[in-house]
């Protein structure tokens, strides 16, 4: 992403149209597909010319990447703000992977374009869904290794851990979305059973959760 | 897939031309995206004719369910030979993914597919994928409620956890082959790793290995 100078009463238009164009492309990469909407398809829909667009993004790529970067901070926002509310670390390991679907039903869009981007073979958009699995990893693994400091959880690889973590949401996503063959309810319920499944090999042995 | 009459020589001269053009739009789905690959393409280089193409299947969509669920085939009968070598159920949990992500790196090509075609927001596809992930749990499902009759396995929910170890092979499948981002080698090394946390959750109270 561009970097936009602020100044008060500019910046404040400037952040308005850049989200503008955001909220355009996020229409049109839902509903026709991001490999089939060319950056023309965002500046028509947006009302702006073609300047405006390429004044805060150097493409169509840049775009979907501030996209998912700011779907991210979101994500991490709404763990952390629940975080605040829970300190069980028990409770948390499965409550903070509810919390983040829920921030994928609020943005149902957003689920479906992750789901299917994964799928087109370009190396900017590799990178871009590299840079936000790289990051989910690091705040989930980060988050594990605290309880494991905290006596919590047993000595598990975290990496790992994290990576199955961001597999079974991505995998439920994906069938909530774009196999659409478990209803909102169906992928709830079927998430938090293996996330309790996973979250008895994390419980340290002689701790009263233990079944 | 359209059912062919078979009798003893000309089914096999058929079979052979079948193959071949199987073996092409493999070659060609990988090379250059299911997406952008006519069924004129896959005609031109088997070198048959049009109407050879049509004796065999109804269209492109049957061409890659026909390949998803040979692959099928191939995975399940690779996981069966290995589960005649290993009785102990518990060692079959880890080893019989390992023998599936086996069966992917040998059909790297195959395993490319699988990991793309998931992003094609069509009715077709999405049926196609739909068939193959549903046989996949229905047989890794039916292999955990074995181990949970035999006494091995805690009375864990199998679906669920079928989804888990799909979920995760996928997630392992598209870092290797779309993101590239792990070697081989790091991609069993995780997938034990993972599999091996999920194993603790799954092991009975009392039993020996227990950690």
């Amino acid at each position: 992403m561009k970097m936009v100078p602020i100044s008060p009463n500019v910046s404040a238009r400037m952040q308005e149209k850049r989200r503008k164009i955001l909220e355009c492309a996020l229409e049109l990469f839902a509903e026709q597909g991001y490999d089939n909407t060319p950056v023309k398809d965002i500046i028509d829909k947006s009302g702006f010319g073609t300047g405006t667009f390429y004044k805060y993004f150097n493409n169509r790529e840049d775009v979907l990447q501030t996209l998912l970067s700011e779907f991210l901070d979101q994500i991490i926002d709404c763990v952390n703000e629940y975080f605040a509310r829970e300190k069980d670390l028990y409770l948390r390991f499965v409550g903070a992977k509810l919390v983040i679907l829920e921030v994928f039903i609020q943005n149902q869009k957003m689920a479906g374009i992750y789901s299917r981007v994964t799928g087109i073979s370009s190396e900017s958009i590799r990178e871009c869904i590299k840079e936000f699995e790289e990051r989910f990893i690091q705040f989930t693994s980060k988050n594990i290794q605290f309880g494991i400091k905290q006596g919590v959880f047993r000595e598990v690889p975290a990496v790992p851990l994290a990576h199955s973590v961001l597999a079974v949401i991505k995998h439920m996503i994906f069938k909530w979305t774009v196999l659409k063959d478990i209803s909102t309810e169906e992928m709830l319920n079927m998430t938090t059973i293996i996330l309790e499944i996973m979250a008895v090999s994390l419980v340290v042995k002689n701790n009263p959760r233990e079944p």
